[in-house]
This record gives C-alpha cells, structure tokens and sequence, in this order.
C-alpha cells in the first residue's frame, strides 16, 4: 500500500530528513511512503512550479492513502497546499489520514493572531469575519472529511516540544492505514 | 450547469446577501449556483458541524463545477476550507475556476504577516521555513489545479475597494463557465 505523506514540513531546512524518517516508519509497517520531495526537479526552468505539481499528482494519484500534516501554518489553520492534496484524494475516493501537532480549538488559535471580539453570540474576527467556534481544532472541512473518508484527526494530549519534527502521530497515523489495508 | 461557490464570504454578517447577489450572477448566464449557506441547519444541535459538512458534501456532488473564491484569508494564503473543496472538486475530476481580490505575490503576502529573511537565496519566515518564491499568488497547488483542471485563477489589476463584496472576477469566471459548458 503506497501512502502520500502530505505537509508543510517540506519547507523546513532539513525536509529531506524528515522525509526520510517518515519512509522509514512506513517500511516499518511495511507500507510504501511517497513523499512530496522524492520528485527530483531543475527549480532554475521556467515552468518549475508547474513541473512540481504534475508530480505531485502524478504521486497521489498512485497513492492509496493520503496522511496528511494538518499543524498550523502560517497563521490559525492547516497549510492550504496539504488541505488541496486532502481534498483532491478525498476526491478520489481515497482513505484519508491526518494529524496536527496542537491541539488547542480553533477560536484559540485564532486569537493567537488577531484580536477576537463576540457579537450576537458569535465570534468576530478584526476583519469582522466570523470565526468557527464548534470546539474543533480547525475548519470543519477538513476534520470531517477525515471522519467520513478515513479516521478523525489525531491530535496530542499536550503540544510537542518540536511541533515540526515530532512524528508520533504520524506513526500512529500509518499504524492505522496498516491496520485497515485490504 | 450547476456550480458550487466556494469562498470565506460565507463568514461574513451578509453573507446570505452576497450568496443571493452571486445566484443572480449565475441566473444571468443562464446557470445555477450553489451556495454553501443554501442548506438550512440547526446550528444549536451537537454535530452541527458535521451535519454542514455532509450537506456542503451532497452539494458538491450535485455541482458540475466550482467557482473558488482564494482570496487570502486571516494570513497570507486562501481559506483552507475553500482549498480543500477545491481539491475535492478537482479529485472529482470536476472542472474548476478560481479568482483572488488581491494580486500581490505570495511571498510579498507572507511578509506583511511575519519578517521574511534570506538565506542561501531562499526566502526564511519567522519560523525557518521557506517561503515559495515562484512569483505565484498562492501556493503553487491551487495555482495549477486551477490551471489543469480548469482555468488558470483570475486577479484583479489592483485590489478592488471591497475585496469581500467585489464580485467582478466571479462573474468572469461564471462567464468562463457558461462558455464553455458542455
């Protein structure tokens, strides 16, 4: 079973590491990890962004599973780039994984980065936008169609000291593709 | 044709108003848009949350094509809830428009949030992650999911006034619809 291991750590100066180590607990489960870096690509062309996607596709679209990282990036919720590859293989009637390394509900996060005022019994942001407030840990969406697709969102007790590089849910996440491989 | 219209607007305290002014925009060009709020819920129950999610679900089923609204949401990027209908529309190997009311690139985006170094030739955030610099407005998967599975996304020349309310790209892009409907 080939499982597309989706996140943002791809951005991290030691990305390759991380991929590594996630291949690693794959075989350790004896799974297949694709990771998004394993395409080696020129970045100097000109058309090296669209390169990169039609690699990423071609990658999940050999997938079975998807586990994607869904820790805050950037802001209050998941990485838009990991949540289009979760909804693209949501999509494709693939089983959909996925864990985030803080836990704390969304609201919370949210008045992390700007001021949170309550109207009407509803949560406003500084722009006067509504913040979801149904004690989930971000944007409905996403943790429902893990729900319905795969297995809920796996979330610790506690924020890992290295909420980049700790790969315990991770682990558990492929334990679970392991366990429900047909 | 039926076309599922995706975007944060749904967030905002006239949020059915402006669902009502982009049905119109459909009914125009002879089109029928679905608006994510057109499901009427009972918000007070326990699985609200994911009640919405399985009729936004149906409804995208049910659509032909999504009109994604990626205008940067409480950050830098587009709204991850937006995204992953995105993807999911795009896995469905439904066809797919998008359009963003600010033009600015993603990584000048990025800045007015957090400082942005340089480091090797890569663009660092706060964090020490790397900032995508291919002079792309978004992340390079809504990017060119757009592009491959539909049309490439529309921005305006400079940020309308409003950029919540103006609904000039959407109607370009129901027009690019409505052209090239089978």
């Amino acid at each position: 079973m080939k499982i597309y291991m989706a996140g943002p750590e791809v951005f991290l100066p030691d990305a390759l590491a991380i991929g590594q180590r996630k291949r690693d607990i794959c075989e350790r489960h004896d799974l297949t990890g694709l990771y998004p870096l394993d395409n080696a690509l020129d970045l100097s062309t000109r058309d090296a962004s669209l390169q990169i996607f039609k690699g990423l596709e071609e990658m999940m679209d050999a997938a079975d599973v998807i586990i994607a990282n869904l820790t805050p990036f950037r802001g209050p919720g998941a990485d838009p780039g990991t949540v289009y590859e979760l909804g693209y293989m949501a999509g494709c009637g693939k089983r959909c994984f996925g864990y985030c390394n803080d836990p704390a509900p969304y609201a919370e996060r949210v008045a992390r980065f700007m001021k949170v005022t309550t109207a009407s019994d509803n949560l406003i942001d500084d722009e006067g936008l509504t913040v979801e407030d149904f004690g989930l840990p971000d944007n409905l969406m996403m943790i429902h169609a893990l729900e319905l697709h795969g297995h809920p969102l796996l979330l610790p007790r506690a924020k890992p000291a290295d909420i980049w590089r700790d790969l315990s849910l991770f682990e558990a996440c492929v334990r679970l593709a392991a366990n429900r491989a047909d």
